[in-house]
Parts: structure tokens; sequence; C-alpha cells
């Protein structure tokens, strides 16, 4: 099931994508994509029951904007150096357990917003990401199969970064991973009945149509289930939480000086096997910043 | 003006303490209190008119629980290193601008709440901080003026950090600091008119009735507004945000061996001078854990 949210910023009502590229308002069905959602069986029930039953109204996507796939996203647990030819690339040694930053839900918008480069940033990078949306309250879980089972679907993050922000200002990451318009989430939630494995899934970004990421799920240091498990030992999750599950290779920080850091005017598309396609243009946050 | 928010977890509604100690019920002039209400001058007008007024329901205090005074808070960011005599205890450089991390609002509890000791955690600590409440969204601010404009009250914050996730686990302090429960906040919003110089307040902590932090927000190195000004150029910050100052030496993790960390069964009081006092009791988060 591919569930998602069109509409205006702020205005988005749950939609459904059918198999054949219909798409279908779940407005009557549920209020909206939400924890309160993905945490409610029977009300699941209620939206696949609708699927292909042709009773929906359809939408046109024509001119329609696609917001991100969940709303009031509790929080959001991103993995840094999760993919072993990052960490080739960058001179990382791979982490002994897995690298945990947060990245503050207000920083959220659809999969097709403009992505903002922050004023005095010189060093914007792109991340595509696997991000998994969690479907029940999860602490202190044991097993691969406690964390694969509140696992509500999967959909694609852009885990845009200022590198400058992140390495060259003291503390922590979350310094160059909190701009404004700094994750763009979407286009679709895909439940895990239509991922036959995440980990082995393709992972590609373009900038200005030329290919700069090309990665494979298979290749992440702590697979999805490990890093779900090994959270949920520091934070509990809850319904409508996400977690980034780190980038594969390809970065403009991993490349020769020098290095193709994003400005206004780039546009970049990204997608995840399955979970369908973004595309951002860049803006300057402060104009002529 | 103190503005709170009392009952059940969840279920709290919005009240108002006035000078004479007397708490009254204000959900007939606004909903709760929350980003929408301290961003809303017309609705903060009409619970300013009422104080005194003594019109509104006079609340019984006697068993009721006080939650955090704000909710839906939408992030939290929690400045480290920010007095110089913690930097002193703990040997560690003044820094050269903040250090900055997040904690999830999903950690926040009220300020008399019960405290969990993480499974798995052997070193959880304790911090006393001032923290600031945003009313307006601030992005890019210039002045220290803009940045005190922005600050809708002040309330006391508990920074719990389990020191073992903090620095013994790779990556950033996050993982340390988003323990379920880690973030009592409260009893009281209280709006600026009622705090004279935000840099001139005392800090204290107990453990078990033992003094333990006994600071002043004078020994600040980034005073408030220089804070939110610095906060406000990486992220946007919106009205319902919440910033926490540091905290002054004093914690277990800057005391000789073996460090005082807290137990179950330990109970902590902190105050912030002219915002109240928080009395939390710890126990673990896996009974036998």
């Amino acid at each position: 099931m591919k569930l998602l949210r069109v509409g205006p910023a702020g205005g988005e009502r749950p939609a459904l994508l059918e198999d054949d590229g219909t798409l279908r308002d779940l407005s009557s069905v549920v209020p909206d994509v939400d924890g309160r959602l993905l945490a409610d069986r029977a009300a699941l029930e209620r939206v696949r029951a609708s699927v292909g039953a042709r009773i929906l109204p359809v939408l046109d996507p024509v001119g329609l904007r696609t917001g991100p796939p969940v709303a009031r996203i509790g929080k959001i647990v991103g993995v840094g150096v999760n993919y072993r030819d990052l960490a080739a690339e960058t001179r990382v040694p791979i982490p002994a357990e897995p690298v945990l930053f947060l990245k503050a839900p207000d920083t959220v918008v659809g999969p097709d917003d403009t992505v903002l480069v922050p004023y005095g940033g010189e060093k914007t990078d792109w991340e595509v990401e696997l991000a998994v949306v969690i479907g029940r309250t999860a602490r202190l879980l044991d097993t691969d199969e406690e964390a694969l089972a509140a696992v509500a679907g999967y959909t694609v993050a852009h885990d845009v970064t200022e590198r400058a922000f992140q390495f060259e200002r003291g503390g922590s990451w979350d310094k160059g991973k909190n701009c404004e318009t700094f994750t763009p989430l979407g286009p679709w939630l895909v439940t895990p009945d239509e991922i036959a494995d995440p980990q082995a899934l393709s992972l590609r970004l373009w900038v200005n149509d030329t290919l700069m990421q090309d990665g494979t799920t298979a290749d992440q240091i702590f697979p999805v289930a490990h890093v779900v498990r090994y959270v949920s030992r520091f934070m509990t999750l809850y319904p409508g939480d996400v977690i980034t599950t780190g980038t594969p290779a390809g970065s403009a920080v991993g490349r020769p000086e020098p290095k193709p850091f994003l400005r206004a005017g780039d546009v970049v598309e990204l997608e995840v096997e399955g979970l369908g396609r973004q595309r951002q243009e860049l803006k300057d946050a402060r104009p002529g910043g």
C-alpha cells in the first residue's frame, strides 16, 4: 500500500496511490496519515479494504503538490556513517555501533518542495536515504523480529546537511542537520508488505542530471532491524517517529576539491527503489546571501 | 504572569498562578498553553486581563498534578558547557561558540513526575537549567533585542543525562539526552515582565536533600540573548520551541570517584529563582534493571 498526503503545505489530505497509478482521496476513510493512524490496526484495515474497491474519489495529480507522507512526526533519529562505501570514501572507521543524531520535525518538507541553502552555509550537501516510519511504541526491543514489527513503512528521505555547520562550528552534528527545509520526505509511505527485503534496495541521487550517488541498502553497516532495535535501547520510539538510516557514498564532502556543494539554482533528484522519487530546486534562505 | 498546565498526563488544562498563590482555571479563556497561544498577542492579552479579576474558577492544588507548562513543543535545543564554573570543574575549554544538541519533545514530563533510570544506564546524572520558551518565529536574528523579543517566557528544565550513553557509545551527545522522562519541565511558564534580568538568577539542585548545584545565570558563557540569536542562525525557531541554556557546576560527572550517579529511589529537587521548584523520584525503566 502506498499512502501519501497531497495539497498545499499545512493543508494536505490523505491519499492512496493504487498500483495502476490512480490517485484516490482517503479523506472519507481516515483524517490523516500520522502516528495515530499507523498505530491503529482497525483504521489501517479500513484503508486496505478500500484498495481496488474503486469507491473513493479519484484525484487529478496534475498541479497537485505532494506533502510529506506523515503528519505530526514526533522525532527524527538520523544514523551517520552507515554504509561501507561511505566509510571507505571518507576514510572514516567503520563504527562499532550506530552513530545517532536528531533532526527536528520542523525541517520536514514535501518531496518536491524548495530546499533552502542556509545563510552563511558554504558547504550544503546531499544525502539520499532510506527512511523508516514507526508504527508502534518501541522500547528496549530484544529481537530483529520485534524491530521489523514496529516498522509501519518506508519512505525516501533527503538528509540535507550543511557540512560547515556540522563539522566546523563545535558541538554535535545537529547544527548542520537542522536548517529549515533540510528533510524532504516522501513521496509515499510504502507498507512493509510491498518491500520484500529492505536490505536490497537501490538508492540514487542526481544533481543537475548528473548521477552522484548510486548505492544499495545491502551495503548498510547496520541493517534496518538492527538500527530500530539499537535506537529503542536509548530512546523510546513512538508511532509517527522517523529514522533516517544513513547515506551511501557520493555526497559532495567525499569528492575531490573543489567539492561541488549545492548552490541556489541547482536541482537535486533522488529515489529509493520501490519508494518513488523526489525533486528539489535549491534557493538561498536569504536572497542575495 | 505565571502560566501552567494541571491535570493528568495528556489531559492537562491551562491555569494561572496569581501572586497570592491562588490557582485559577484558564480553560474558559484559552484552550491550552502552547506555541499557538504564545504567538497570539490578543489571546495573551485576554489571559492578562483575567489576572486579578477574580472571575475565573479557583482550582484546589491539593492532589493536582502539574504537567509541563507548554504543550506540543516543536523542538528542544540544548546548550552544552555554558557555565564558566562547569568548564573549570570538568576541565573543558571555554567553547568559542555555543555547543548545541537536541532533545526530543517526547522526553518532556511534568516537574514532579517520575524520572526513569534507563536500562543499561550506569551514569544517570542531573542538570538544573534555565529554559527559554519561544513566542515568535525567529530566523537569522541580528540583535540581542530581537532575540529577547522572541522569548515568550522562562521555566525550569531538568536536563537529565546518561553520561555513559553521552560519552561512551560513539556519535553525538543526543544518545545520552533522549531517554524517556529525561526532560522534566516547569512548574510555570513565567513571562519576561516578571524576570528583571535573566542573567541574575540563582539555580540550585539537591539530591536526597544534599545541595549539589548552586549556581547563577550570571556565570553563563553565552547569555540568553546570545544563545537565542545564535541558534536562529542555524535553525528556525518557532513558537513553542524550547531552549535549555546549560547547567552550572555540580553534576555527578564533575565530582571525584566514586561519582554519585542517580539510582532508583533517589529524590532530586531543583529550582531556578523566580521560576519555581521541581521534585522527582527516580525509578528503574525496567524494574530489576
